[in-house]
C-alpha cells in the first residue's frame, strides 16, 4: 500500500511566484573538508608513489585481491569479448546509437582557416585534437554504457589519437555492456580503477597509466572533488549537479506520457528535479492523476518519489509566452516541448542544453540514440555553457604572419599602444619592424 | 653600473635534458588559506548586503570617499569624454587596433545548423549569445588599455547585448586610455570597483550592479581567487599563470631583435618565462651578447633582469625537427617562428596558443593589432584549451525533433539499452513513442 503524492503547484500569477521558484531551483553543492582532505592525500600519494599508490588504494576501497597493475589493465581483446557476452539485441542497439551519436558529432568538427590581407600578411586559426583523452565511468550501479558513447565518440571525432577509458570494478563486478560500448566507441586502452586515484593517475600518469590532456565523464563526490582539484594540470568537462527536466506542454499530449516522461528525470536519483508547466489548468490535474496512478508502478519508485515529492513541481502559467519565460529563467539541462507545432518557440528560447520538439520526441530519445549529446549542462548553466561536443577535444592556436609591410605598419600602431601601457620593450621590439 | 646577466644555457643532447627542462617549467600557484577565507568573506557580505558591501569594500580598499553605489557608476558620456582626453594619435591607434580585432574575430562566430533524415526527424544545433558578460579590468599600473579591447570585442562579436565591466579607480585614479578603449569596443556599462567585491557584485547581482553569465579579464590573487569561487554560478576565463614566449630561431635573425622579442615578455613580471630555442650554437652566443648589451638600456630593466635570470634559458638543439619537439612540448602560449620559410613546420606544431611566424612576426604586434586574441593559455594549457574567443561569448543547445516514424525506430533502440542500464522509466516514456 502506497501513500498518495504530493506535488508541488505554482502559479506565475501569484505575487511571490519568483521568489518560490529561486527558492525552488535552489542548488549548491557542499563541499565537505573532510572528503577534500582526503582526495588531496590521494593525488599527493599518487603523484609520488604512481602505480604502487594506485593499486594500493584499488585493494582498499574496491576489495580487490590485486599484486600488480597488471592486473588492472584490460587489453582490447577483452572489450572486444565483451561484445559477444552481451545479446544480439543489446548490441545491435549500442551499434546503432554509436553510429546516430557519430554522424551527428561530426557536423560539431572544426576546421582551420585563414585569410590573406592586401599587403600579404596572413592570419587565420590552427584546429588541432587533444593528444590523448581520459574518460572517466563509475562502477557498480551508475555504470551507463551510453555515457561511455557520449563521451567517447566525439572525442574519437575530433581526431584524438588516444582515448583512455578508467572504470573502477568493485569486488571484481565487471560490467559486460560497458565494455561492449568501450569497444564499439574505439576506446584505446582500459584500466579497472577508479576514484580520486583514477583521476589522479589520469592527469599526473604513472609508470602504467599514461597522462591526459583532459578528463571527462561522470563520478561520484570523490572523483568530481578530485577532477576540480586537477583542473589546471588538464582540462575537465562541468562539474555536473543533479540531472533536470522540464516540459512546457499545451496540454494537448497523452497525460500518461507526461507523466512518465517526468519520471524518466526523477528516477535518476533523488536530487534529480522533474518540472512541468503549462497554461492549463486541468491538463495539471490530468498529469497529477497520471502521476499518482503511474508512480507506484515504477521499479525505481523509491526514488521518484522522493525527486518528484522534493524538488518536482507542477506550474500554472497565463500563455505560452509566459511558459517560454519560465523555461528562459530556468534554462534547463532537458527542455521538452511537447506542444503543437514547436518551431515558433525556438527563436525565444535562449537558454536550454537540449531542446526536445513536440510530443513524439521524449527526452529518453535523446538520452540514448537520437544523435546530440547527452553529456549536458546542468543548474541553470545552460545560460553561458554547451552540451559535451567535438569541440571539447578540440583547440585552438592563433596563427600571424606579417609580410614585411605589414609588421612595418603595425609596428607603428603597436608601438602607440605599448607605450601607452608603459611596456617599452614590447614598443622597441615592435618599432624594429618598421620600415625606415 | 649593472651587473653581467647569467641566463641558464641547455642542451637538448645533455641525457638529463627532459628533467631540467621540466624544472625549468615547473610553475604551481600557491592557494593562500588566508587570502581564500578573505576572498570567501567578501563574496557573503556582498551577496547579503549588496551595494552597501561593495561601497564599504571599495572605502575600505581603493581609498574612495563614496556616499552610495551612484559614486561609482560612469556614464557612457564619460566614456566619450575620455575619447577627448588620450592624444589623437592614440585614439587612432586605439581604432585601428579595433577594427582588426573586430575583423578577425568575425571569422569565429559559429551558426547554427540543422538537419533533416529521410523519416522527417529533425537534429541541430542552435547558437545562442550570452545575454550579460562581465569584464574585470584591473587598475593602477597592470590596467592595460588594449586587455579592455581584447576581452570586450569577441563578446559584441558573439552578439552579447549587455557587457559590463568594472574597473577599480585606486585613490581616484582614472586611466583615461582604459576608458576610451572601453567606448570604441562599445562596453556597455563601467562601474569603477574591483577586487573580490567586484567580482561577487557580477556572479550574484546588487541593487545596481546586474548579475552576469560570464567573468572574464585578469585580475590579482584576490580576484582569480574570487572568480574559482564564483565558477559554477556563472562561467568564467581560465585563471591565467605568468606569461611566456618560446622563440624558435634557425640563427638568421638580428640578435637585437631576438632580444628584444625575449624582454617583451620578460618585462612584464618577474614570473615571466622567455625561452630560445635554436640549433646554432653561435647565434645562441650571439643572442646573449645582445641581452647583457641591451638589458641596462629598458625602463623594465629590473623586471626583465629577475624574469630572464629565474625563468629564462637559451637551449641549444641539434636541428629544427629537435626544435619543433621542444616547442610541443612545452606547448607555449606565444611560439615565435623566426625562422626562413615557417608554413614547413607548421604542420608539427601541435600545442601553441599562438604563432608568429618568420622574422617580422613579433609577438608585440600580436599583443596590439594584428588582430587574433592576446588572451591566450599560459603554463602549457595550449594543450587543451585556445586563446579567448567569439566562442567563449556563444552556447550552444542540441535540437532533436523526432517524426513519428523517428520515435518509433529510436524508441526501440532507448528501450534496450534503458533496460540495460535498468531505467526502466527511461525504457517506459521511449515505448510510449513505439508504433503497435
Amino acid at each position: 500500500m502506497t501513500s498518495p503524492i504530493a506535488i508541488r503547484r505554482l502559479n506565475a500569477a501569484d505575487q511571490d511566484f519568483a521568489r518560490h521558484l529561486d527558492h525552488l531551483l535552489s542548488w549548491e553543492s557542499v563541499s565537505d573538508d573532510a572528503v577534500n582532505q582526503r582526495v588531496l592525500d590521494i593525488i599527493k600519494a599518487v603523484r609520488e608513489r604512481g602505480d604502487a599508490a594506485v593499486v594500493e588504494f584499488t585493494k582498499q576501497f574496491d576489495g580487490l585481491d590485486v599484486a600488480s597493475m597488471a592486473d588492472l589493465i584490460l587489453p582490447r581483446e577483452r572489450l572486444e569479448l565483451a561484445l559477444t557476452r552481451i545479446t544480439p539485441e543489446q548490441r545491435s542497439a549500442l551499434e546503432k546509437a554509436a553510429e546516430r551519436v557519430r554522424l551527428y558529432h561530426e557536423r560539431q568538427k572544426q576546421d582551420s582557416w585563414s585569410y590573406t590581407e592586401a599587403d600579404g600578411t596572413v592570419l587565420g586559426q590552427k584546429v588541432t585534437p587533444l593528444d590523448r583523452a581520459g574518460l572517466y565511468v563509475p562502477g557498480g550501479k551508475a555504470s551507463y554504457p551510453s555515457s561511455v558513447l557520449m563521451n567517447a565518440i566525439p572525442a574519437k571525432v575530433a581526431g584524438v589519437p588516444e582515448v583512455v577509458m578508467v572504470v573502477p570494478t568493485p569486488r571484481g563486478e565487471i560490467n559486460e555492456i560497458v565494455l561492449a560500448a568501450a569497444c564499439i566507441a574505439g576506446v584505446d586502452r582500459v584500466f579497472t580503477i577508479g576514484g580520486a586515484q583514477a583521476v589522479a593517475a589520469l592527469a599526473y600518469g604513472t609508470e602504467s597509466v599514461p597522462p591526459v590532456d583532459k578528463i571527462v565523464g561522470p563520478g561520484n563526490i570523490y572523483v568530481a572533488t578530485a577532477k576540480r582539484h586537477v583542473f589546471g594540470k588538464v582540462g575537465i568537462d562541468m562539474i555536473a549537479g543533479p540531472s533536470e527536466i522540464l516540459v512546457v506542454c499545451d496540454g494537448q499530449t497523452d497525460p500518461d506520457w507526461i507523466a512518465m516522461d517526468l519520471f524518466s528525470q526523477a528516477e535518476h536519483d533523488e536530487d534529480a528535479q522533474a518540472i512541468l508547466v503549462s497554461p492549463d489548468a486541468a491538463f495539471l490535474d490530468r498529469v497529477a492523476a497520471s502521476i499518482a496512478k503511474l508512480l507506484p508502478t515504477l521499479e525505481r519508485e523509491t526514488i521518484a518519489r522522493t525527486s518528484m515529492e522534493g524538488r518536482g513541481a507542477l506550474i500554472l502559467v497565463a500563455d505560452m509566452a509566459q511558459a517560454i519565460e519560465v523555461a528562459n529563467r530556468i534554462a534547463p539541462e532537458h527542455l521538452e516541448l511537447s506542444v503543437e507545432n514547436p518551431e515558433q518557440y525556438l527563436p525565444q528560447i535562449r537558454h536550454a542544453g537540449a531542446i526536445f520538439m513536440g510530443r513524439y520526441t521524449a527526452e529518453a530519445l535523446g538520452d540514448y540514440c537520437a544523435g546530440p549529446n547527452h553529456v549536458l549542462p546542468t543548474s541553470g548553466t545552460a545560460r553561458y555553457s554547451s552540451p559535451l561536443g567535438v569541440y571539447d577535444f578540440q583547440k585552438r592556436s592563433s596563427i600571424i604572419h606579417c609580410s614585411a609591410e605589414g609588421a612595418s605598419e603595425l609596428g607603428k600602431v603597436a608601438s602607440v599602444l605599448a607605450r601607452g601601457e608603459s611596456l617599452t620593450a614590447h614598443a622597441r621590439s615592435a618599432e624594429y619592424r618598421i620600415k625606415p
